[in-house]
């Protein structure tokens, strides 16, 4: 996107912007997911992490499948907000050399990411749906309860055994 | 914090570096606002920035008395995600011409931020909790309250009138 122009029109465009972003931001994240793998101590965190991994790549492949419905061209848009978000994940976890402390930064910082991808998924639904494009709405919404249910996975662990183990 | 220590030794220290991370980007949040504020058309979505304005007002008084309690200095330290967030906004909301298109991409983006909050005041509450903090949590827990509803009000005007004058 230009910085001196303005190539955003319609919700149309607003919404293809936002797909881009998202196909950047769930890239982004299969490259970090196995740095944060290897960092973490717990076995169940571990397994988590590597489950996740896998689900974005299918994350990814119905992305694809929703630019191909939409018919424009798959790519995606850099995405200052993830970059930012990982970029502090790895800032912290760099800071820590307790094992339990770590996992605990861990599971924050992979709540942090989910979130964001809740709050993209959740507009890019609600768009899809307004545009009359109720076949990319039902694959973005795939998309949107897999972060949710594991946002909840990681509040789980966390409150359930994790923090426990690191306070 | 610096690059080349590891300065996180403890669940304590954690907790802390949260807490400044948030106190950081609630600051970043107050200057960020006005330009949304200004940007917005619709009435009803400019009154819900100006109170969201006030709010996070109020929750950086309620982090200074988190600060506090907990006997640690008041201070933030970078955050490379607010900041991430805050410069996609800008980026995105500089490519828009129309305004309801522009109102769409403002909710969006507040949404980000919103969720972005609602992840570290609900690991920051989990945590306060572990540590015995109880008072803190509860502070902690205002403002997650505050964010999660301000969340629902903007999906509410964003699904029930503006998506649908944007598109």
């Amino acid at each position: 996107m230009g910085l001196f122009t303005r190539d955003i029109k319609t919700m149309d465009d607003l919404f293809v912007h936002t797909l881009r972003d998202m196909y950047y931001a769930e890239n982004q994240i299969t490259k970090a997911l196995p740095g944060m793998i290897s960092k973490a101590s717990d076995a169940q965190l571990k397994a988590g992490f590597e489950k996740h991994l896998e689900e974005t790549k299918a994350q990814i492949g119905r992305l694809e499948q929703v630019f191909k419905l939409h018919g424009v061209e798959v790519s995606g848009v850099s995405c200052p907000a993830i970059d930012g978000i990982i970029t502090e994940a790895d800032d912290v976890a760099g800071e820590v050399a307790d094992k339990a402390v770590l996992d605990a930064a861990l599971i924050a910082a992979a709540q942090a990411v989910e979130h964001y991808e809740i709050s993209r998924y959740g507009t890019l639904v609600a768009w899809a749906k307004q545009l009359g494009r109720n076949d990319c709405a039902s694959l973005l919404m795939q998309n949107l309860d897999e972060e949710k249910a594991t946002d909840a996975k990681l509040t789980t662990m966390a409150e359930g055994r994790l923090n426990r183990r690191a306070a």
